[in-house]
């Protein structure tokens, strides 16, 4: 690709600025909260919105229903490229309550600052309207400064991911055929600091485990039963106790099987990220890390697997105090999973981990809350290096390659239904505040997003 | 005393059967639960009915304001007798939840069959309304047939022993005076079967703790922060594992000093009892013991401490699963405690066991509920033998002689500030489900209860 026709659109993305910031905060003018049916009608019009403009881009651009709100697909065929990338992004938001604690009204969108502290404040600035847009401005700084796509692009953008995607997984399947690419681009993340942007490689899979256990056929008095009649919160403790080895690694039977060390040419990169750890943990209240012994928070959350207690009850929990032995006690444990390990596999081994501390006159039942296989690119992806080249090029230093410890579904499910690899490149901060009053999305963040899409476009484009 | 008068009061106990049922009735349809703020007003009504009760025995009647529920205090002076006995019994009950268990409303008292196998059912049926009724219908029978008590009678009613009986040692010191007798005759213990009696000469002490951990200042993600951030539902589970060792006697430093064994003349005259373990489990759905290795089940609850979790909350246990590390999770743990243990020092050993397990950046609350010692009645107390004599002629055998698991505090309190013994003589039954849906109490325990308090009273009277 002619390098003067890559500076001739990020030209268009900077003078087309102003034009770009409209276009969002009419997008964040409709109030399209998924989760609140009395919203239904404004998902409908924000997806009619999307469709409408990328139409008048040129894009083969449709609203398709689903048994929840629409998704907006739209094709661009693009220049003699070999390559196909499919962009994911989503147009609903969360709900804006508490209402009083917003400094503006959340769907009256404003420009607050100027320069490089200028931010853009409205629910959905950021998750995941003002990120959604930095691609579509993209494409329209593409279109604009040379009248095509470089590569053929598709879009996908959903209307329930705050509300579970419930409608995705069948539409991914019927749409297979159309929807398949060489690779997804998803712009749902953060950027790892203010100079720095981030791709995320690696996402931990998860399985949910509900145990309950039953001793007696009644709750007995402490008093008359102590010591001689089994206590099932004792077992529950004990199992807890038992999940964790004293150097705080897992100690389910073949937990870490088939579990790699990070690379060490990704280790050295996480260490020069000069990650505050004592910031991470104080930030929440804490200053000693809990997990693994020897491994970094960050290579804890990012790339180890891990187990966590989310929920425990049983006996009397009012106030006061009941001297019961308690007839059952039950517990909620998930375990988070990196690549190499089998969400199955794990199920079972907890389960015959905690079936073998249950007494012959005891009793457990289990039921399981979601399975899903870790997510990783892998490193040596050529789609990874030249995302990596392009961002390069737009922040005059290397992208953060990082893992993400929480899930994101939709990348899941690319996966599994579409044999589909995701690159997770976002331009959001930790700080906007998504999901709680006063969001906002840094304007630095929307034009360098831009710019940057434009690059990786340009990359990806030469197969 | 003449035996026609005995007779006569006997007579008459039989004779007033069902209008003492209704007295109990009205006395179990009043919700009085003490641990539960919203119910105190039903603690003092049942506190007002059973002192109106007592004033129209002819009993010098007053219910005594504490800073929890109030006292019920009442005297008789009797006839000629050198004799002052002081009867104890609670009016305030367990909590009813979990409600949906119940077969029936728990203050709704009912008759439920006939003859033999006739029972009274209803919240505190047995524990501890029902007991304390056959004392003052065993003095109501006195009365009617002969207008007097045999011998001086102090009643005390406390409205917290549920509760921890917090409001029982002061009144007890600014009462002493008033209060002081011979012995204290304690109606809250069982039956050693349906057809033998028994004197409860050795009970556990208890000693109550509630722990509240913090770790995070704020619900976590574990998503985000799974594995590095510490999680006190995994630290309650290490915790309660940590209080038992694998031969299952307790690991709290310092627990076992000063426990000796069970003296080889009383371990004789258990073996005697034929307690039969597998049936004592087998009714509440158990058949392995637990607790500590190699001791009988009856001594393990007899005459063993134990170490048992009554209660843990924390994290999200609603329907479905929320991948959270809880900023805090609570646990109640109590200890019955024997004959040489100091409850003071066991909660102290229990605190330093806990903070020892409390990471830096963690904190632990205590909350103590109830600190009582063991109590251990001399065997030779002439007392003692005059009170077997009267149940030998009620029963037609010999009673048992045996320790209780359960803790009695009231007892310990007699014995530390008002140097008094007590002789502990129940009429509940094993089955009587106390502390638990559907709590019931045998018509039988009720009507040779109050005969055989009738008697008690009339041996004592003979100093």
């Amino acid at each position: 690709m002619p390098h003067n026709q890559l500076d001739a659109v990020l030209a268009q993305v900077d003078a087309g600025l102003e034009a770009s910031l409209d276009r969002l905060f009419a997008l964040l003018r409709i109030p399209s909260i998924s989760t609140d049916p009395a919203y239904a009608e404004h998902c409908q019009a924000a997806a009619d919105w999307l469709a409408t403009d990328l139409a008048a881009l040129g894009f083969d651009a449709s609203v398709r229903p689903t048994e929840g709100h629409p998704m907006v697909v739209a094709h661009d065929q693009g220049a003699a490229s070999a390559r196909h990338v499919l962009f994911y992004g989503h147009y609903d938001v969360q709900p804006v309550d508490p209402l009083a604690l917003w400094e503006f009204p959340p769907f009256e969108p404003r420009l607050v600052g100027s320069g490089d502290t200028a931010v853009i404040r409205a629910r959905g600035a950021s998750d995941d309207k003002g990120q959604l847009m930095t691609f579509l401005e993209a494409c329209r700084a593409w279109k604009a400064a040379t009248g095509s796509m470089p590569a053929k692009v598709s879009i996908l953008l959903e209307g329930e991911e705050e509300a579970g995607s419930k409608s995705l997984p069948a539409f991914l399947d019927a749409s297979a055929g159309e929807l398949e690419a060489d690779i997804a681009l998803v712009c749902d993340t953060d950027m790892w600091d203010r100079q720095t942007p981030a791709v995320t490689t690696m996402l931990r899979g998860l399985v949910g485990e509900e145990i309950e256990i039953r001793c007696a056929s009644q709750d007995l008095h402490s008093g008359m039963f102590g010591n001689a009649a089994r206590n099932p919160l004792q077992l529950i403790g004990e199992i807890i106790a038992s999940l964790r080895r004293p150097d705080g690694s897992v100690a389910v039977d073949g937990f870490y099987d088939g579990v790699e060390d990070l690379p060490e040419a990704m280790r050295d990169q996480w260490r020069s990220l000069g990650f505050d750890e004592s910031k991470f943990l104080g930030d929440v209240g804490l200053s000693i890390p809990a997990g693994e012994e020897g491994r970094s928070v960050l290579e804890q959350i990012g790339a180890r697997p891990s187990c966590e207690i989310n929920g425990v009850i049983g006996g009397y929990t009012g106030e006061g105090f009941k001297t019961v032995i308690p007839a059952k006690a039950s517990a909620k444990i998930s375990f988070r999973l990196v690549a190499g390990q089998d969400p199955q596999k794990i199920r079972e081994a907890f389960r015959a981990h905690v079936r073998a501390r249950i007494p012959a006159d005891c009793s457990v039942t289990f039921s399981g809350h979601g399975a899903s296989a870790a997510i990783a690119l892998p490193h040596d992806s050529p789609l990874l290096r030249q995302a990596l080249g392009a961002l390069r090029d737009e922040w005059g230093k290397e992208a953060a390659v990082v893992g993400s410890g929480g899930s994101i579904p939709v990348v899941g499910e690319f996966s599994r239904r579409l044999g589909m690899d995701s690159l997770l490149i976002g331009f959001a901060h930790v700080d906007d505040r998504i999901h709680s009053p006063n969001e906002k999305y840094d304007v630095a963040s929307f034009r360098k997003g831009i710019r940057s899409w434009v690059r990786i476009l340009a990359a990806l484009a030469e197969a």
